[in-house]
Formats: C-alpha cells, structure tokens, sequence
C-alpha cells in the first residue's frame, strides 16, 4: 500500500476486489488517475494488482468511511453496498456514483419493475409479493400468478441473487411453495414473481453516462447463459434487425435517464418476437462489456472511470466488424497457467483475460476475445480457447 | 506491498520503475500473471501501480539479490542494471531476460557497432576511441574522423546516453576538443564518432523474440524527434516502399539474432537515399512500439511478457490502417489533468496514457494515441492532444 498519489489527479475509491475493480486498474493506469481499493481480502481478484488496497468490508461503516478520507468520488465493483451507508458517505461530502437511488435499482428488483413499469419501459409481467406475507397467501399468490402468465413462472430473491443464484422456475404452485419454504427470506428481501419470457435471444445494451448528462452508447450485444452465467458474448448481435438494435439502445437510454445512473448502465434485454423486455439492471461495467476492452476504442471500463470522473466520454466505436468474449469457467481444473502454451500457440490473435482466481466450478475466471469478421470461426476460437483455460476440453 | 501470489502463475522480476514497467503492469494484469517491481522511487511510475514493489537501486547488488527471490524470471524498465551483477543473478538460479551478453549491445554503443559490423549489418561509419586516450590523441582521432567521413560528426558516450543526452554534433575539431574537456568520461564508458547521416527519414523496427527462437515483427514505424527525444510515431511508416519495410524487418530480425535477444528489441535506423542503417538499439518496450498498446492486436508490452515468460508470441496485426503516437512532453505548467476536459471533449477517439510523473521540461508524461485511415487528420489530432496536455497550446 503506497500513500503517494499523483498531484493534480483524483482519485477513485472502488468498493468491492473483484475482476471488475481488476480491469478498472487497468484502464486507471492508463488514465494516470489513482485507484483506491476497499477489499475484504488481499487476494482478492482486484487486490493483487492494486497499490493503494484498503482491506475491509463493503458494508462496514467504520471501513467504509475511513476508506473515502481523501477520495475523490467512490464508485462500485458490485452493488451491495447498503443504501444507507452510501448516505453517509455523501453526508460526509464524498460523491457516490452511481448514486444510492439510482442503485436501488440494481440492488432491489422489485424496486427496478416499479420503476420501470411507471416509466413504460417494456418488461416481463411481475408480480411483488410483500414481505411478510404468510406462507399460504403467498402460494396463493404464485398460483394466481401463474395461471394468469402461464406455468412455469419464474421466482426471484429481489435482493442479492447474482450469476443464476437467486432465481427459480417453479411450473406449479407445489414447487413455489417448496421454493419459499426451503429458501426463507429476510426482509427487505422479498420474492419476485415474472412471467417465463419465451426469448429468441438475450440481448444486453450497454451506456456510459456522466453527471452532465452525457451517454455513450455501445454496440447492443447478444449473450448466452450457461446455467445461468454469461458464458458467451457477441458485438454486435448477429441476426438482430437494426430496428431491434435501436429500440434496445433507447430502453438503455431511456433506463438510464429514469434512474439517473451515473458510470455505466447494463440493461439485459430478452429478445422477443414482439420486441425487446428488460431482463436484468447492472449499474457498473458488466460481462456483456469485457469485448470493449480489445474491441473498442474505449473499454467500459476507462468509460466508467471517466463517467464517475465528469470527463466527457470516449467512443464506443467497434475495431473490427465482430468481436466474440467467451467467459472461461472454473472447473476442477486448477493450473490454469499450463494452458497458456497451447491456447496461445494455436491463436496468436486470442486475448487472453485472466482475474488471479482460484479455479472453483462455475467460477468466473477470466475471458478470452477475439475480432474478426468471420462469426462461426471467432465462435470456434473462443469457445476452443476459454474451454481449453478452464481445462473442459484438453486438445 | 502484498506478499500474494496466485497459484501457478508466474512472477515476472521488472527492475526499474519507469513507465515501461508501468505499462507491463497493465500487460500483466492481462494476463494473470504476477509483477514485482525494483524500483528506486515509492513515486516511481510503475510503483504508483504496481502492488508487490521493492525500493532499492537497480546496482544495489544486496537489493538486487533479495528482490530475485521467489521470481521466476528477471527483465527490465531500463538497461542500467550492471552485467556483473547480471551474471549473478543468473548464478542464483533466476534467469535473465534478455541476458547480459545480448544487453551489452544496449548497454555499450561501442559494442554494439563492433557486434553490428562483424555480422555485415548496415551502420553508420564509425570509430571508437578508446578509453584512457590522452586528450590530443582523441582530438587527432575525432580530426581524422571527420576528414575522412566529413564534418560535422556525431560524438556519443558510449555508455549511459538516453533520450539525447549523451550525443553531441562537432563541426570541427575544435568542438570535439571542447566536448571531451567539458565531459570527462570514466572508463569503460569512452568515445564514440560516428558520421551524421543524412536521412530522409528516421524509421523503428520492433520484433518480440522467446528464448526458444520464435519472433514477431511489428509493423516498422517513422519517428521523429524533437531535441533528440521521440516526439511522434506513425505505424506503418508512411512514404516507404515494401523493400524498404522489408530491409528494416530484416535487419531487426538479423539484429535479434546476432545478438541473441529475448524479449522486445526495437532497431531504430535512419531511411538514407542508399538504403537503411542501425542507429541505436533498445532491448525492452520502446518509445517506437507506444501504439501497439491502442494499435495491435498484441502490444509490445504483452509480447515482452510472453517472450521472457517463454509463452507463444501474440499476433502483431495492427487494428486500423494507421495510428499515429505523441508523445506529451513536460513543460513548465504542473496541472495536466485540467486538460483532460478539453482534450476529452474535442476528441472522443483519442487514447490518452498518462505515466504519472510530475511535469518537468521535455520530461515524457505520457502520449496519445489515434486510429484511423486519413494521416493528416490523425496528425493534428495527436500533436493537439498531446500538445493542450503538456500546455504547449490552450486552445
């Protein structure tokens, strides 16, 4: 931990170690301005490659404000920092971006189709079930539910789910009584009901906006879900008409403008032959962006810094006609450094993101990407590369 | 500083805290790979950034020894560090890359025109004298020298010279007595005369090159200097043939073996109406390859990793038909990030790298990159950035 800083250059207090406070230090490097860390372990993803890492808890009063003393303007790696700290810490003359009542959106998703369906913005059916409701009413609930979308109908924890965890399909109200049972809540955590959208493709529309106001549109992506984790991601969505690219790009917009999200905005969308729903908020950069890093004039993660920072944005603009990410998943597989040989001698145009995990299953370990114009080889590449990392694949 | 390393991967030794290393750092974090760093400075460029940094001199020969503990290889920011010292590192297990006997070339002007010229590769004509020469002998030599290529001549230390320090133009002997009283040399440094060439164009030509013989080539590069220190760069060289492209690859590849480098070597060698000859050589990232970072699908700094690392090299393909690098050079004005508004706005697809240094007159803070097909254009967007930057301009 060094206490130097650059004179004249802010600094950015980031909340949370993981891999997006990783590729933030990198964009920050090249930015020149200071990253400050706050992380709950030192070998946290972020917290190997960062000087200045305080180590404490996202919901730590004391940590956390500590943590801002000389900070700039603090920003987010996740969005579990509580509300009601965040005030504190604007109370104590440090912004917060994005702001705590932008977050709510992100961090409640009841709170999120409320104010989305108030604004219009095309979203799944849902159904809030208030917390504390007795057992029976709520089943009650599911059922009425149910048989109004359609079986099976989708539950939700609205706080705290993230990579699939979280969420249930329950295709009768015997399993969503099983579901409530077996997963109490506390509030004010409480469950969520949506209609199963049937989708075409998820779509993810990315923007970069600054206090000011200003928004950068990136190209809409197109992902794909492994068990529920972003396994894959292609810029721009193959076999999406402009029309469906636009409206997705306004629900962004209009999304972003309606919470007032300052840093970058993911909205994942469900692709439908109706048009597109809102899926899913993020509020800080987010998997369906890592292609920017290599495949954009200016990564979201140097868009977020710059957001935070009131700078005017950089281009989103493509550097090539198509990018594929692939995400490479933990699996039992634990040297992850003895495939490097291979993926990098049998591609010498992949790039290779790794995040200083421990390989677990499922987990998260890094990304490759790859550019071209060819979408059925990048698809190959990736994939042959991400799954040769993870060890799933050993030729 | 934190003592965590991630499994499996390897920890690269970087000796030297300017930016270069700061810009591995962000290769590094790529790549998943570990970074130390000995750096002299806690307020060192790549010591704002790195977390696993080490303070002490790089011929600190006890400094040096402690730092190489648990690295599994050793390469560098600078080519300062002593081979004797080198040659000890190496004796304790840790393997140097590139090696003392390759770095003596970087190291020692002198040699490195002997090691040229013995393997036939172009040069200017030139001639060494030799350390410990009374002063009217040297004169006599410089003089001769002179007669014979014609005046005026190039006078250059032989050793510690960088950036044009260290270089001197004599239009008669005269001069050259002044420059040698005025600059007493201590042994082994000693004098190098070499003829001022005429060049129609100063040009670079990087390649990355592995321990078991792989090479890349970049794209060979015009630079031009402004008081002896790389302003500009602009990749591929506008105005060169393919034959000429060809013979500068060649040479840097010739260089690469004689020489017997691993890691980046970048040639720089000046365009003449009779063909290309070896200026000066650089075993590390250089100034010359700043805009494969925007520019190529492998920056110089990834590709020096993976090339002292032994890993496959990464494809030098560049991103765009041109890209134009400029280097922001200090002034007297302090305050560079009040720029950063300006710059930002009037250019959204410019990169800005800025090293995290203090402003000081011709000091390099950081450069700028752009992308694109139209040379002019790319001109004044890189030389306007870079010049509101260092306050050469404020409008």
């Amino acid at each position: 931990m060094t206490e130097e800083v650059v004179k004249d250059f802010p600094t950015v207090g980031v909340i949370g170690g993981g891999q997006l406070a990783r590729m933030m230090a990198q964009a920050a490097i090249g930015l020149g301005v200071n990253l400050r860390l706050l992380s709950t372990d030192p070998s946290d993803s972020a917290a190997l490659v960062i000087s200045d890492v305080w180590i404490g808890a996202h919901d730590d009063e004391q940590a956390v404000l500590d943590f801002i003393e000389g900070v700039d303007v603090v920003t987010f790696d996740h969005e579990h920092v509580p509300p009601e700290l965040l005030a504190k810490v604007i109370e104590a003359g440090v912004p917060v971006r994005p702001g705590p009542d932008a977050l709510i959106n992100a961090q409640d998703k009841i709170v999120m189709r409320q104010t989305l369906s108030d604004a219009g913005i095309p979203c799944p059916r849902w159904r809030a079930i208030q917390p504390g409701t007795d057992l029976p009413t709520a089943v009650d609930q599911c059922r009425a539910f149910g048989d109004q979308v359609g079986w099976p109908i989708i539950m939700k924890t609205s706080r705290g789910g993230y990579d699939g965890r979280g969420v249930w399909v329950a295709d009768s109200s015997v399993v969503a009584r099983e579901v409530m049972e077996e997963n109490p809540l506390v509030p004010p955590a409480a469950w969520l009901l949506e209609e199963k959208v049937d989708f075409t493709a998820e779509l993810a529309a990315q923007i970069a906006r600054s206090p000011h106001g200003q928004a950068v549109t990136y190209p809409v992506v197109r992902t794909v879900q492994q068990d529920g984790i972003c396994k894959e991601v292609v810029a721009p969505a193959p076999g999406i008409d402009e029309a469906t690219a636009i409206a997705a790009q306004q629900i962004a917009l209009r999304v972003a403008q309606v919470v007032g999200v300052t840093g970058m905005l993911a909205v994942e969308l469900f692709q439908t032959p109706e048009g597109v729903l809102v899926n899913e908020l993020a509020m800080r950069p987010h998997n369906s962006g890592h292609w920017t890093i290599d495949g954009s004039v200016t990564s979201q993660f140097e868009n977020h810094l710059r957001a935070v920072l009131d700078l005017p944005l950089g281009s989103s603009a493509a550097l090539a006609p198509l990018c594929v990410m692939v995400n490479v998943l933990g699996t039992e597989k634990g040297d992850l450094y003895a495939a490097y040989r291979h993926v990098m001698a049998r591609d010498p145009h992949i790039k290779v993101h790794m995040y200083g995990k421990t390989a677990r299953p499922g987990r998260k370990l890094g990304h490759v990407t790859a550019l071209g114009s060819d979408l059925p080889s990048l698809l190959e590449r990736g994939h042959h590369a991400a799954d040769y990392l993870a060890g799933v694949i050993d030729e």
